[in-house]
């Protein structure tokens, strides 16, 4: 096996997909799941760059639409947490306890925020005084902490992940509501315009909602393979929290009202981890244009009797190129100690967008090769038209990726009125959609029947127009109040 | 007292400024002090904008010179700590510790990390393979924890903390040294040029250097009161880390060698609080341009008939900046419950650069009155002229201010032959230039007798030319190896 075959991803995608996120993950430089704690992983400068510019791009989006940013602590008093019942059932399984400072034993636990709810409505209490104060809209970007057992996967799954969360308070329920679909809006914007991951809303069943909301709206990737992904959710609170952490404002009515709050929580990390499983290939990283570290390489091709000339005038287009396009990264790699074959294989693998080679016939032709990272295209362009097909190039290239990828949700689903045929549809890599008695608690013992029978989950019901109709639940014969998606998730 | 004063700041900034510096937090609504962990502070929304600018500025800065941005694990595993002897010495009694996972016990205590050299450097020790790799500089972003006692102070001195720290790997010390000295540029780049606070870079002491360092240089800010603060240092580490964490790399003569590291670490949220600190007034905030969250506030000034025609003017004046002007936030601030001297106050204690005023007489002459926030000064600007004045006033804003605030060191300085001419020197409030033994540890005794007998400390050696020269160590009267300072700090 030759040097390059060695360091780029040795199982195909299809075949294999764990063993090629492994390794992608690996080889491309992205993660190490060597650090010496169980679920904690350090991102490399590759993925590091990308998130931190989808936390740029985030939190612009967020800030337009009219939220300000706040930097909270990140440790929550235990006594915070019992304030809310469901929320300190949900989360208490699931926080790390920081005991001691030093060698002393403090007075009081200290729970390392798994989410901020406790430790920003308390003061937000303090903040909020009257109806001139709302809507208060805030976020907060930063890391939260989860105890879980079972496996981790770098992005995916860890005990440390990356996330912004919103929360936003209000006068009525009316404005919470429309909050809630703007947090929707957001999420499409985001993850399916500037990521390229097709995604889809359901109101999530009463078993499956976030400790101490009233509803949970979450978002499920559809992933390649049939299997569907939890991406951002977005909570109707209710005045849940601001009761029992007095979240109240005077109104114009000139009385005491308790707020109603929502709560939003795109997981940066998480969108990451989907992003480059779904769009990654056999040769490695695809990433849409804006948030490759790099997007151009230009990678010089010559022998010692041409080094010169070649490096020259590679050195020359850099620095156009430079001079000439906005808002990309352009890389000369120079490095004489690699060949250009084992330098297309190592930025294929990194996700550079467009890589240019050029070698002493090119110069001759006034020419160089451009190389297209989604398709592997090849083709010449004059040295005096390079300037106009970078720009229509970067101009296309994340729209190529969103329309290779975008995946209509209809066409992921077939209608299932058995619960056999909900299995056939799942064992098939598709999502079933059926009647369903209710989503809320009373619906929990059909749910995990489908769970046992099927291993699949109950995702709740569309948040857009439903158009299917049915007349019983799938599992119980009673009548089907919802109609509802089944489908296995990561 | 009327409601606009109560609002304001209740005292001088020259005449109390702690107390200044208290209302100053709570009025401008940049921090709150009332959250129920001690040493722990949120920020509220007007200070996060700033600071996550300053984050980005800075991050920028240390790209543009070569530094690759990481995501780090906020936890480190105890045996991390054990490595480095003097390391563990100095952080043990800082470190608040993680002990349980949900309600298990961990098998190990997990550190918040209080600084992340041994969580980082065990990482380098798998990345870093030959010399190809190096220089290997990268950087990470976050937040740090040290339980400290004594008192807390939002912003200075907290036990969660925000910086950026900076890690580089290099093959000889030689390169390590310049690495020091472009830390030492970019905090000058930093702090001088785009926060306007003055500074000078001392050697610190060897007593006083940070917990593993060979070297340590850090920098104190002039503060207007006569004393300094440390700002940010950055540390030749050697080969003190890379040896127990086996920092490694195959030269070009291929023998395995160990790396030569530096570190640097920015404390954005301490930089923000000497920031406020020293450009603050007795009116409230004062901001340099780029870090305000509003630069321009335009208050519109009517009566019950003149309101429609003045608030569409002030409209149309608020949509031209905004389409004019790049960099700048405008707000109209129309709110109909406010009156214009309450706007006026709010505007100024919460450091917005620009004020423009428009009223009925302001339209009929095609002008507004614009009021700067450093020199109160009011001037009318013709209406067609206001876009050049704008851009002439941006540009000048934060060099006004840096004019206003530059210090020169040597104007704080006076030359001191005794301990009783230190002694006088600082009780006017000045710094004081003196001959001492060393500083290396034997002139450890020496700086205690002046720490006990001044109230004042050896801040070391200057890292720019030193043209002072002396006999004798003003202490013990042995020769003088060096020329040091001493100041009061914060």
């Amino acid at each position: 096996m030759s040097k390059e075959k060695m360091k780029g991803i040795s199982v195909k995608k299809s075949e294999d997909f764990s063993r090629w996120y492994t390794e992608l993950i690996q080889k491309a430089e992205l993660a190490d799941i060597r650090y010496n704690i169980k679920g904690l992983v350090p991102y490399r400068a590759w993925a590091s760059v990308s998130i931190k510019r989808m936390y740029e791009k985030y939190e612009k989006c967020l800030e337009k639409k009219g939220h300000l940013p706040l930097i909270m602590p990140t440790l929550i008093p235990e006594r915070n947490f019992l304030l809310e019942a469901d929320h300190v059932e949900g989360f208490s399984p699931q926080v790390f306890w920081v005991t001691h400072g030093g060698e002393k034993k403090l007075e009081e636990k200290l729970a390392l925020r798994p989410t901020s709810e406790t430790a920003l409505y308390q003061m937000y209490s303090l903040w909020i005084r009257s109806y001139n104060d709302l809507p208060f809209k805030r976020y907060v970007s930063g890391q939260v902490f989860r105890f879980e057992g079972g496996d981790t996967r770098a992005f995916f799954r860890a005990r440390e992940f990356h996330w912004i969360e919103s929360h936003d308070v209000f006068a009525t329920e009316e404005e919470a509501r429309q909050q809630v679909i703007e947090d929707m809006e957001t999420t499409y914007e985001m993850l399916q315009d500037e990521f390229a991951i097709p995604i889809i809303f359901f109101q999530r069943p009463e078993w499956d909602k976030f400790a101490g909301a009233v509803h949970t709206y979450a978002a499920d990737a559809l992933m390649d393979s049939g299997r569907v992904l939890q991406l951002p959710s977005t909570h109707l609170l209710g005045q849940n929290f601001s009761k029992p952490f007095d979240v109240t404002f005077m109104d114009e009515d000139n009385e005491e009202k308790y707020g109603y709050i929502t709560c939003y929580g795109p997981a940066i990390s998480r969108i990451y981890g989907a992003m480059i499983s779904l769009l990654g290939d056999d040769q490695g990283l695809v990433l849409p244009w804006d948030l490759a570290p790099i997007q151009i390489v230009i990678i010089p091709i010559y022998r010692a009797d041409t080094k010169e000339l070649v490096l020259d005038k590679a050195r020359e287009l850099t620095h156009l190129i430079d001079d000439l396009i906005d808002n990309a990264y352009i890389k000369l790699d120079d490095r004489d100690y690699v060949n250009p074959g084992e330098k297309f294989n190592e930025w294929e693998l990194k996700g550079v967008p467009l890589r240019i080679e050029i070698g002493p016939k090119d110069i001759e032709n006034n020419q160089i090769v451009a190389v297209n990272r989604i398709s592997g295209e090849k083709i010449r362009v004059k040295q005096d038209e390079l300037n106009k097909y970078i720009e229509n190039y970067a101009e296309n290239f994340t729209k190529l990726l969103k329309e290779k990828y975008s995946i209509q949700f209809e066409s992921q689903v077939e209608i299932a009125n058995t619960v056999e045929e909900v299995k056939k549809i799942i064992g098939e890599n598709k999502i079933a959609c059926t009647g369903f008695c209710s989503i809320d608690l009373d619906g929990e013992p059909c749910a995990e029947i489908i769970e046992k029978e099927v291993k699949a989950q109950v995702r709740g019901k569309r948040t857009d127009a439903e158009t299917h109709k049915f007349e019983k639940c799938v599992v119980c014969g009673n009548p089907a109040h919802e109609t509802v998606y089944v489908a296995r998730s990561y």
